[in-house]
């Protein structure tokens, strides 16, 4: 078993051990931050953290009404700007917590009088010093090059302290079993990935609470499987896009039931007129049946907790379909586990 | 000659029309909202809009010191969040003015208290009636489905919005002559598109000022020559995607002197020893010279004015490519003008 699949299975463990070790830090924070007066949230990544922080966007500007800004690394390090930041809460996001630009970014914002949170799997890393709050993941040393049980515990980290600081419910405790369950999809994974193994593009779409995971999928392909993965919100898709779908082009969708399903569910029909081949991972029997092939998760998980169970199946489907290439995943060509990007 | 093609030709004339007719109220705006507390920018667009509100937001940052956010429209429009927006300048980007979702957006931040602002080409659209200040392009009619002089005309804007409401100083008068001196490369355009008349996928790479035009090459490559084109900085390239890099690959640079040159020169390095096929947009002969083909603009524009003339020839590469594949830019399949999401 490839490193990359091991990793991917110990996700419901991880994601357990994070909820109870960090519960209790978290309450504290949101205690603290709800006492200050934030009215911006910047969050800071690369790379896999970055498709995090794009769902942590979604969830908290949903669940907490504060507007969330993307930070543009190079904004500080190429061209030296100091923003206003001193009413903000500036998230770092680094496995590895080395992430030099990333770091930087935090530095910046400390002293621009922002209060800074690092969510980092390294409890020893620079971002972990640096930070006022260090969050931690507790996935254990992630061996494999492609990143996959920390991303799901960055993602987990944004559900609790949405929870910690918004007024939502949100049931977070729920996501391990949902994690769990949506792992017995293995079998039907390893065979499917067979029909896509002479696949040399396609494109990921998502939406909302799930447009991350389609910057995540296609990042697992580009690197594991070689494949020239688009990736696109539904919406967007509709812009210009489109015009790359010929007959048979692969299109990937994270389609939940829930708010996003109309839009999906209309996305799927046009693409059926186009004679595209989809495969949907999905909780809607209308989207599985408007798919070519489909990966099916149990149809009473709430939209907003589906990001991380749907993603454990996509995260199955890139980590068989390199092998299914003859490659390795845990050996991508030309790329190292830490970045340090200046 | 194609619509699209005669629309990019136009667009010295109507940067410096649009200067001409808005510089008096732009001064206004500036004024008035140097007065107002504001700290927070949100930028709200789809399409080739949203590419030029990924540059305004590096522009805006770099410049104002106020921190941006690129609004993600459907925490509005399908989780009907309220965001704390009561000390945001909220820009919405249109060339019709009539994106449906993008009003939505301008509506909801009017009923948060902040000030709205309109960046359209349609001076009687629903967008020039709903903002409380409408920035006009003063383009004439877009009739080409790939927008071109509406993307630099709301560049412009975010140039003179920059010079109006921050301290430093932009030379953006010179846009037009830069732009009109860029276009001279036409001949060079229509001679190099043959080489790449197969070409089936690509890269394309900007950073900072010109991670935006990564993007919108990429779009129109998508839209007018079925390109499947991926589009990253140069800082997130080396995260993962690097890894989709084989002998001949075609990756596609805006590579302009100045603070990214550095980055960018290890950037092309590194393709180099993959064996990559490097076109750079460039006026810096280090960049070209690492370069297998490049497309040279006057060494002495300075970097933060390079996005409007370096896209130029981007613009004219996907316009005759397209015809060189035997397609008719005018009339990409799938699509249509207006795309009105909700």
């Amino acid at each position: 078993m490839s490193l990359m699949l091991a990793e991917i299975l110990e996700q419901p463990a991880v994601l357990q051990r994070t909820i109870d070790a960090e519960r209790e830090k978290m309450t504290r924070l949101g205690d603290f931050l709800r006492q200050k007066d934030i009215d911006l949230i910047v969050i800071a990544a690369r790379g896999s953290s970055d498709n995090a922080a794009l769902f942590g966007r979604y969830l908290l500007e949903m669940t907490t009404g504060i507007p969330v800004s993307l930070s543009a690394p190079s904004v500080y390090t190429l061209y030296n700007a100091k923003l206003r930041l001193n009413r903000a809460l500036v998230i770092g996001v680094s496995q590895s917590g080395e992430g030099v630009d990333i770091n930087l970014v935090l530095e910046r914002a400390k002293d621009a009088g922002a209060f800074t949170v690092g969510i980092t799997n390294e409890a020893e890393s620079t971002m972990a010093r640096l930070a006022d709050e260090t969050l931690l993941i507790h996935a254990g040393r992630e061996k494999s090059v492609a990143a996959t049980k920390t991303y799901t515990g960055q993602m987990l980290h944004f559900y609790m302290l949405a929870a910690a600081i918004g007024d939502k419910r949100i049931d977070y405790y729920r996501i391990p079993e949902f994690t769990e369950k949506a792992l017995e999809l293995r079998p039907a994974v390893e065979e499917m990935v067979q029909r896509y193994a002479f696949m040399e593009n396609c494109v990921v779409v998502g939406r909302g609470v799930n447009y991350g995971n389609s910057y995540e999928l296609a990042l697992k392909l580009m690197e594991t499987c070689y494949v020239v993965a688009e990736r696109f919100s539904s919406a967007d898709f509709f812009h210009g896009p489109l015009a790359i779908v010929e007959r048979r082009f692969p299109v990937i969708l994270f389609g939940p039931a829930g708010v996003t399903e109309a839009g999906n569910i209309d996305l799927l029909k046009r693409l059926k007129e186009l004679h595209a081949d989809c495969l949907s991972i999905t909780n809607s029997s209308e989207i599985a049946s408007l798919s070519a092939r489909s990966l099916t998760l149990p149809s009473d998980i709430d939209e907003i907790l589906t990001p991380i169970p749907f993603v454990a199946p996509a995260q199955m489907f890139a980590a068989y379909l390199s092998v299914a290439k003859g490659l390795d995943p845990d050996a991508p060509r030309s790329l190292t586990k830490v970045t340090k990007t200046i």
